[in-house]
């Protein structure tokens, strides 16, 4: 199952490129619900799975540069545990699955890690405490890790700092995916396909948006995989992080899905498909599908090594902004209005972003580096939720999700606040109000002259959906 | 959709109960799974739920009871929230919902409670902190709860205590339950009752645990609620939290399925089932279901108030020793060997747990003061793991579970140590070494007099199981 060779390459990979020093992985512990024992359902972190390979709790893993020793650390299940689990395999047998031959129980690694902390001669006499050149760790975005942190360096802290060597180093290794990482990738997207095409046959007016939820988790649980996130499945596409799946379809409804699952091992996909609860699209529904999709195409057409992602997304929106010209709902220079931000009035998100282990590929190492190389982000209203900026590499895995949606809120808003009347035609925007929201979204690998669509290709022209339909 | 009345009610009830100091509910936050933004479906703590209602993250309630002010603080969904997650109702309306007219911002909170901790006079100089007899906590079982009080206290500390008095007052008012809770509670057990039926017919010999799994939460996302905790479906019964469904059913399997859901107001139901892969039991597996089946009679005729759950564990225990010796499994005085703790071998559980918003009741509070009403738990192996022993009164809710388990390595190591050789006909033991494990599970509420099963009957007997099975 493990092939330990990737293992031992990862780690060695990182060692060298950090030099010196303690690299320190501490893996997630169950995440409880309501108290300790009842537990949401457990997911390694990321960076762990991906330099130490098991997805099981209450495990850290640490790199001793200086003495060229990897350690895996946690507790054998005893008689009492194994009665509530059954079987486990050993620390050491664990260790061995992924080309580590040291290993040490918590209590070792409490005492290990003071030891660690206490040597450190950087370490500041104030509040807080930075990982920095001689004990390396990741941006700890559970309580649970930051709290570990903040025991083991003995040190009350309201400010943690995570070190940038190591945040540049991991996403050196991860933002490439190898071969092997792509068929994962693709079996994650395979299933998604699957779902998205069986919700655009189901849907028709009447049924609840929470019967096609059902579907989708009764085809996630039949495969024994996941959802890499919660899905929004919704008639009301707009709001952009809809969990509400309580509306009833209504004919005449847009339905917008976006999903994705996670693979048995643990890499995502990131869908999302924009339907008829008809048969068949109305004339206006066509008229802005349209728009996303020529936005959408223009992106892929983009996409090449060397290439800014930023540069992609801005010809995506782009494209929306003459499309939306072109019906009378902006207006003056296509250019000027995506640079001063007004397109965002429409589409007030990004064009895509990494996709890998985590729908949101490494989002917690920071999108300073993951998605803009240490350049400050933009903080234009939608530039600033464009999660990936960066020039192109062979290897990225990347969504493309251009979208248009109609939010009643930001248009009253605005259009009370004037803003942007020399590029949008408020009046216009009457009938749209009750429009909702469109957005297709696919997964492309970066290849050398340019880029591949992952996986099976879902439906996403409007022939395509409505032959589905028929 | 709230009554007010519920609310104000309860914290004026524990007002009273403390009578003086701040009581401090910080609300759960969003707990993420492989990133911040990536998180778990939202559940709030349920002491918060009760006092405060909202199941909504990023509230904190506090009872200023000098003052006699209640407060909910918490920040407004601005524009750019509204975009990702749709129109959200304000602090003020929230709080107004459940009776509170004092609202505060997050930043607000934090000097308020940074001012409450710095004007105590009773909080030690050295590291660590307790809830003492000016500001209440419960106990934090999330690590994200745990900072936000070492934040607040100005404190490192690796103990953190909280408040006893706190602890017993809440755990004063949960545990009897109102009769608009239980109807909550039957809502929540007649769905799962549905879903044990469904999977006692749909069980044969080639589809999967998954495939049941897969159907029971088609079942739930089609009644848009959700778990109360990750399902136990397998036919390895004998590993009591086996959450693995990876078993192809095979002729002659039993399967144990231990499910529950909790509804829209979350409360949770908690039943189990035992049933024959085939349409019969065979003759062995008769022999063991009959022996468990009298053991739950006799534990539910034992259900009164004033009577002390532990020796109605005890009398389901002795019902299980005696069975077993008259198969010849278990030999000696019954008595005897219950007291010894002989029988753990085959029951190492519990015969019962509370059950309310939680799975298990407040165990977060504790199993302590929740179990045992302060009086210390039991160590012996079995009796340390029955979480209820305390004096029962009407308005309890909880489960009766006892079940027989042949667990081969629990076996193996007892033989090996010669342990109550007394008590147990090892060498009879070894055609059980395969048979897997037993347990039927069923809600009860204390009333005056005796006890009522909560919600529809589900299929009990072996005779009921057979029928449906036809």
């Amino acid at each position: 199952m493990f092939d330990k060779k990737i293992y031992i390459n990862r780690r060695h990979r990182l060692k060298q490129q950090l030099g010196s020093g303690i690299v320190l992985f501490p893996g997630h512990d169950q995440s409880p619900i309501n108290f300790a024992d009842n537990t949401y359902p457990f997911r390694q972190d990321s960076s762990f799975l991906y330099f130490f390979g098991h997805n099981r709790p209450g495990l850290t893993g640490v790199l001793d540069i200086d003495n060229n020793n990897d350690y895996l650390f946690g507790n054998d299940a005893g008689i009492d545990d194994m009665v509530w689990t059954g079987h486990q395999p050993y620390i050491s047998e664990l260790a061995q699955m992924v080309g580590i031959k040291k290993t040490g129980t918590l209590a070792e690694l409490e005492s290990f890690m003071q030891n660690a902390f206490s040597s450190r001669n950087d370490l500041p006499s104030h509040k807080g405490f930075s990982s920095g050149n001689t004990i390396h760790f990741l941006p700890p975005y559970r309580a649970q890790t930051r709290l570990k942190l903040l025991r083991w360096s003995g040190f009350s802290s309201v400010a943690i700092e995570p070190s940038p060597e190591l945040i540049k180093a991991v996403i050196a290794q991860r933002e490439i995916k190898t071969e092997q990482e792509i068929i994962q990738i693709e079996q994650a997207i395979n299933i998604t396909v699957d779902m998205h095409t069986d919700a655009i046959r189901m849907t028709k007016a009447g049924i609840t948006e929470q019967h096609v939820v059902a579907a989708l988790y009764n085809k996630i649980h039949d495969a024994g995989v996941s959802m890499s996130f919660t899905p929004i499945a919704t008639t009301q596409g707009e709001i952009l992080h809809n969990h509400f799946y309580g509306n009833t379809l209504k004919s005449g409804d847009l339905f917008l899905l976006d999903s994705g699952v996670e693979n048995a091992m643990h890499y995502a996909s990131d869908l999302s498909s924009t339907f008829p609860v008809n048969n068949t699209f109305t004339s206006v529904q066509k008229d802005i599908y349209s728009i996303t999709l020529d936005a959408h195409e223009t992106a892929i057409a983009a996409l090449k090594p060397g290439v800014a992602f930023k540069d992609v997304h801005f010809k995506a929106c782009r494209s929306i902004a003459s499309g939306l010209k072109e019906l009378g709902l902006m207006k003056g220079d296509v250019n000027e209005a995506v640079l001063a931000g007004a397109h965002a009035l429409f589409f007030p998100c990004g064009t895509g972003h990494m996709m890998g282990l985590d729908v949101h590929d490494m989002e917690d190492l920071g999108e300073t580096y993951v998605g803009y190389d240490g350049e400050a982000k933009s903080t234009q209203f939608g530039l600033k939720s464009l999660r990936l900026g960066k020039v192109l590499k062979p290897g990225f895995v990347l969504t493309i999700e251009p979208g248009i949606y109609f939010i009643p809120a930001l248009i009253d808003k605005w259009r009370a606040e004037k803003k942007f009347t020399d590029f949008i035609n408020y009046d216009a925007l009457e009938p749209y109000l009750t429009f909702g929201g469109i957005r297709n979204e696919e997964d492309y690998l970066i290849t050398e002259n340019g880029a591949r669509l992952l996986g099976n290709p879902k439906p996403k022209t409007i022939a395509d959906i409505e032959n589905l339909k028929k």
